[in-house]
C-alpha cells in the first residue's frame, strides 16, 4: 500500500499514520520527494484495506499494490483450472465447448427438438432457462419449477449437461438437484447473499459478468464462491454497457485474455447476449475462440419467431451448425480444438 | 409499435407480419416510403413486445412507441406522490429530506452520538447499515441482526425514523419489523426477487439506481415493486459508472428532474456514494437540491478515520451542520424548504 | 513514480531499472514486500513519463505520483484565476456570468432580437456560432465570415462581448479579430494543433471538455494553451458520453468542484448541450451554480421552431428570465452573485 | 421520419405540423392509438432533419427512420470496395493486410530496421508517426517534416507503401507528398475541416473511430470525406472509452461485422492502441480477423524500451511474426488469406 501525502501534510499527520501502521504490524518506508512524501506500508495489506486512510489528515491518495482477490488469481494457482461437468466433459482442457439451447425453456417437446439439433451441430451443454430475469413485471418469467423438471428430463434423454439460471437463494437446492451447472446472471454478479449460497454447494457455476463491473470485479464476486469452498468457477463475458448502440451491448473481447492473465479460472463467452442481434453471433463467437475462450454459450431457436424470450438473438440450428464448423478451424490455429 | 422493414422485405414477409398483428388484434397502418415500408401497430403494445419481432423476416427495426412502465408513470398518476415515513414525515412533499448516519452499524453509543449529532445538524432520518454489500468477501460484512437491534433502539431513543439496506430475501420480515424504510441497494436493482419480495410488503422503500442502469430501467425496478401492491416506493440517484476516475462515479444530476418528468414518484441523491470522497459532498448535494432532489442521504461519521465502512466519503456532523444551513437558502430559491 | 516489479522479476532487472533511473538523476527507494518489489523513483517525472517502464523486462505496473499539468494546477497558482472580458466583465469573480444566444449565427436582424431580449433577461455575453462543427456533411454548416461581420456588429450595437467557436487553424487570426472570445468545442478538445494556435493569441479562450475526456484531460488541453503563453482560459463542463439515453449526454456536475480543487482556472455549464432537451435547462442551471460554476452558456432562440441548429435545446428569452431570477438566490446561498 | 405527439397535443399542434410538411413536400401518414398520436411523414428526410422537430408544440418524441449517410452506405454500393494502394496492394479485397512499424518515427536508421523486420514478418504497409498527437504538451511531439522525409526514403529503400497521421489541415499537401496513406487519428475523427480538406485529395485515408464515437458517427465522418469527391477511405475500430481499466480502451470487436452490414468500406483493427499492453496484442489480433477485419495496423519496435512513445504496447518483431503465422491459419478459416 503507498500513501501519498498532500503537499501541505504536516510532520504530526505523518506521525499519526506511522503510529496506526505500527500497530497493524506494517513496516514503513518513507521517501521525500521535492513534492510529495509518499509512505509506503509493507505487510498485510487486507488489514490495512479496513482502515479508510483517504480520511485521515494530509493523505492525498491511497495506492494499493495487490490484487484484492487470492484464490482466484493466476498466483495462488499457476495451471488453468478445469472443470469437470458429470463424467466426459471438462471446461477450461484443450477442447473449446459449446453450451446452445433456447433462452427459456416452453416445452419438452421444443425442448427435445431443439436439443436434438444443437448436439446434432456439435454443441456439449444444453441451456435453457426456468427461471428469467426480465427487466418487465409483466413479461413471462419462465416456467419455474416445472421448467426444471423438464429441463432434467431432456437432459436425461438427450445425455446432454445442462445449465440453467438461479436467482433466488431459496432455489439453490431444487435448481442444483436438477441442473448440472448453476448459472449467475448479469444482474446478479454481485448478488453477494446469492454468491455464498451457491458457494456452498459443490456444483459448477457459470458466473456472468455484470454490465458494468470490471473483470477485477468479476474476479472479486468468483472469489466470494471460492472463499464458500466451491471452485468450480467457470467465468463469462456477455458484453458491458457502453454509449454504442448498435448493438445491445459491447462485448468486451479483451477480457478474455486479461482474465487468462489474472486468474486460472476458466473463460467463456456469450456471444448472443452482448450483441442481442443473431446475425452477429457468428462473427462475436470467431473472435471469441481466437481470443482463447474456453467456451461459447449460444442461444439456439427453431422457430426464433415464436421465441417467448429473446428470439432476435437465437441462432438457426443450421447456421450454428456451419459456425462451429469454422469454429473447428480457428481453435485449430490458436491449437485448441472443438 | 412501428415495425420498419428492410428494403428488400417480399410482399409475404409483410402478409406474415399483418397476419400475426390480427390475431393479437392489433390495426395496422402502411407508409411505403421511397426507402422503406414502415408499419404501425395500434392497440395493446403489451402483446406486441412479448413477440421477437426483430427475428421477423424482412424486419429491419422494431420502435417501440409507449414506455414499458405504467403505475409508475406521470401518465398513471399526474400528481407527486408523498411517501409518508411514521406519523409526521413525508417524502415527496414540499419539505427536502435529510437522511443521514454512518455507513455501517458499528455499536450502539457509536450510533447514537452520530444519530444525536446528525438530528441537531437538521437530518430526520438516521441510516445505518447492518447488512452490508463489500465487494470482497474479506471485508466488514455488517452486523446483521444484531446490527438491526442497535438501530431499532437508538431510533426510539432519538425519536428517528430509519433506513438500513435489505440484500436477502429471507430478511425481508426482520428488517421490515425493525427498521422504517427499506433500503434496495445499487447492486441489487435488478434482483427481480428482491424486488417482489419487498413489493408484498407495504413499507416504504428506497430503491437506489444501478450502476449502470438507465433511468427507465430504474422505474421498471420500481414497476416490479408497485406491481406487487406496495406503492411507497422512494427512487435514489447515486452515481452511475462511467470512465471518469476522478470520482468513485458520475453523479447524474439530471436524473432527478427527467424522472420528475417520467414519473409521480419522489427521487432523492446520495452524494457520499456518487463522489467517493467527503470534500465533494457538499457541493453535489447543493446541486441535487437545486435540480429538485426530494431528499438526500449523507454518510457522516464522527470518527471518519475509524469508520469499518466508506469513511473517506463520511462528512464530519459540523460540516452537516454547515451543508444543512446553505441547503435551506437553495431549497428556498426554488420554493422548496428543508 | 512507483515502479511495481513483477513476482518473477529478477536482480539483473533491477539493476536495469536503477541503471536507467541513474543516468536520469533519479533517486530510487527499493521496498521489498512479501509479494513484491517497489521501487520508488525521486526526481523530475517528466524525465520518467518519456520512457516506457512498463517496456521494461520485469516491470509489473508504473504508477505516476505527480499530476501531469503544472501551469494549469491549483499547486502552481493558489489564487482563483479571474479572466478579463473586455473592459468590464469577469469570468472567475464573485460574480456568475451568463452567456447567451442562439446556437448559429442565422441573420442580422434575428442575432439582435435575440441578443436584446438575452441581455435584458441578464446575460451578459453573448453567443453564436459562425462556423458550426456538424456530425452531417450535409446540415448547415454556419455562415462563416458573414457571420462573424453579423456578430461583431451586433456586439457593438448591444454592447455585449461575444463568444464563438472556431475550428479551423487558418481562421484563427479572423475571428480573434471580430469576437472576444474563442470557443475550442467538444470534439476540438484535443485537437493539438488548433489549442496551440490559440494559445499563440492573447485572446480569452472558452475550452469545452471533450465528450469522452476526463477531466485530467481537460486540463492537459488548457496545459496546451497555457504553455504556448495565453494564461486567459475559461473551461466548460458540457456532459459526457455514457449509456444513459434519457439525455443527450450526462452533464457531469462533479467536473465542477473537482476543477476547483485541482485547478485555479474558471469553469462554466453548458446545460443546453448536456441535455439536448429545453425543459432540463432550468434545472440543470441550478444545479450547476450550486456546485460552484463560474458561469453558465445557455442557447436561446426566440424562435426554436425555426432554428437552423439545435432549436429543440433553445429556450425561449422569457424562461431565461424567470431562470435568471432564481439563479440569483441560489447564487446569493453559495455566497455568490449574478 | 415518425413524430410521436404528446398525449396532450391539440388539433392545432397537428394542423401547425402538417402546415409545415407540405409546404416541404411530404406526404403526412396519421395514426390515432389509445393512447398516442403518430404522425408519419413520408419523403425527402433530409429536408426534415433541418428542422427542429422537438422544439414544436405538441411534439413528445422524433424518430428518423433513414440512416444518415449516404456514400459510405451499403445500400448506395451493395460490393465491397477495395482501395487500392500503390500498385500491388489492395485493402479490402480477400487478403488481410498487415500495417506495422513503431508507434513514432525516431531516426532513418532505426526506421530502417524496424520495417526490414516487420516485412520479413510478414507485414505489407509501414506505419510510423511524424505528428504525434500526445495528451502532453511537454511529450515528443514527432519530428515533422524530417521525419516525413525519413518516412518516404525508407518507403523507397524497403519497398512499402506507408501510413503517417496528419493532424494539421496546413500539413495535408505535405503529408501528401510524402506518405501512402494519410491516417487521421481517433482525437481528430470529428475534426471536420481536417476532414473536408483530405477528402479534397484523392489519397487513401486511414479513419480511426474516435475513443467516445458511435459507428453510426465514424461512418459519418467517412461521409465527410467521401462527400468531398474522396472515395478510398478505409475505417479503423481502436477501441472506445468505458469503465472497464484493465485495459487502455475496450477493442469493441462487434464494429467490425457491424461496420459490413452497414457500409461498404473495409475497416481493420488497431489492436495496440486498443489493448494498450503488448500482451495483449496477440489474442486482440486474432479476434479482429476472426470477426472479420480486413487488416491490422501493430505497433511494433526493436528496441520497446528505448521507443519515444507508446513502447508499452509495441510488439518485438519476433512475436509479431509468430502472430502473423497464427493469424494465416485463422484468415483461411474464415475464407480469407494474409
Amino acid at each position: 500500500m503507498i500513501i501519498v501525502l498532500r503537499p501541505d501534510a504536516k510532520k504530526e499527520d505523518i506521525d499519526h499514520i506511522l503510529d496506526r501502521a505500527d500497530k497493524l504490524g506494517l513496516k514503513p518506508h518513507i521517501s521525500k520527494g521535492t513534492e510529495r512524501t509518499i509512505i509506503g506500508l509493507i505487510g498485510p495489506e487486507d488489514a490495512l484495506r479496513a482502515i479508510p486512510l483517504e480520511a485521515f489528515h494530509g493523505v492525498e491518495n491511497v495506492i494499493p499494490i495487490l490484487a484484492p482477490y487470492k484464490l482466484v488469481s493466476r498466483e495462488f494457482k499457476k495451471e488453468n483450472s478445469v472443470i469437470p461437468i458429470g463424467e466426459h466433459l471438462k471446461i477450461g482442457a484443450k477442447k473449446v465447448v459449446i453450451f446452445a439451447g433456447p433462452c427459456a425453456i416452453e416445452n419438452e417437446d421444443l425442448l427435445v427438438e431443439i436439443g436434438e439439433e444443437v448436439k446434432f451441430a456439435g454443441a456439449s451443454v444444453l441451456r435453457g432457462g426456468a427461471y428469467k430475469p426480465r427487466t418487465s413485471p409483466y413479461a413471462f418469467q419462465g416456467m419455474g419449477l416445472e421448467g426444471l423438471k423438464i429441463l432434467s428430463r431432456v437432459s436425461k434423454k438427450l445425455n446432454m449437461p445442462t445449465v440453467t439460471e438461479v436467482m433466488d437463494v431459496r432455489d439453490v437446492g431444487t435448481v442444483a438437484q436438477y441442473a448440472d451447472i448453476l448459472q449467475i446472471g448479469a444482474r446478479n454478479m454481485q448478488n453477494f447473499t446469492l454468491l455464498k449460497e451457491v458457494g456452498l454447494t459443490r456444483k459448477p457455476i457459470l458466473l456472468k459478468r455484470g454490465l458494468a463491473n470490471t473483470v477485477k470485479e468479476l474476479l472479486m464476486s468468483a472469489e466470494y464462491i471460492m472463499a464458500e469452498g466451491n471452485h468450480n468457477v467457470i467465468l463469462c463475458e456477455r458484453g458491458i454497457r457502453t454509449f454504442e448502440d448498435a448493438t445491445r451491448n459491447t462485448f468486451d473481447v479483451s477480457a478474455i485474455p486479461v482474465v487468462k492473465q489474472l486468474s486460472h479460472l476458466p473463460i467463456i463467452a456469450d456471444p448472443s447476449h452482448a450483441a442481442g442481434k443473431w446475425n452477429l453471433v457468428a462473427p462475436l463467437s470467431c473472435a471469441a475462440v481466437a481470443a482463447g475462450a474456453d467456451g461459447l454459450i449460444i442461444e439456439a431457436h427453431t422457430k426464433p419467431e415464436e421465441a417467448l424470450s429473446d428470439g432476435a438473438q437465437s441462432l438457426l440450428p443450421e447456421k450454428l451448425t456451419t459456425l462451429i464448423q469454422n469454429l473447428e478451424k480457428i481453435a485449430l490455429a490458436i491449437h485448441r480444438e472443438i
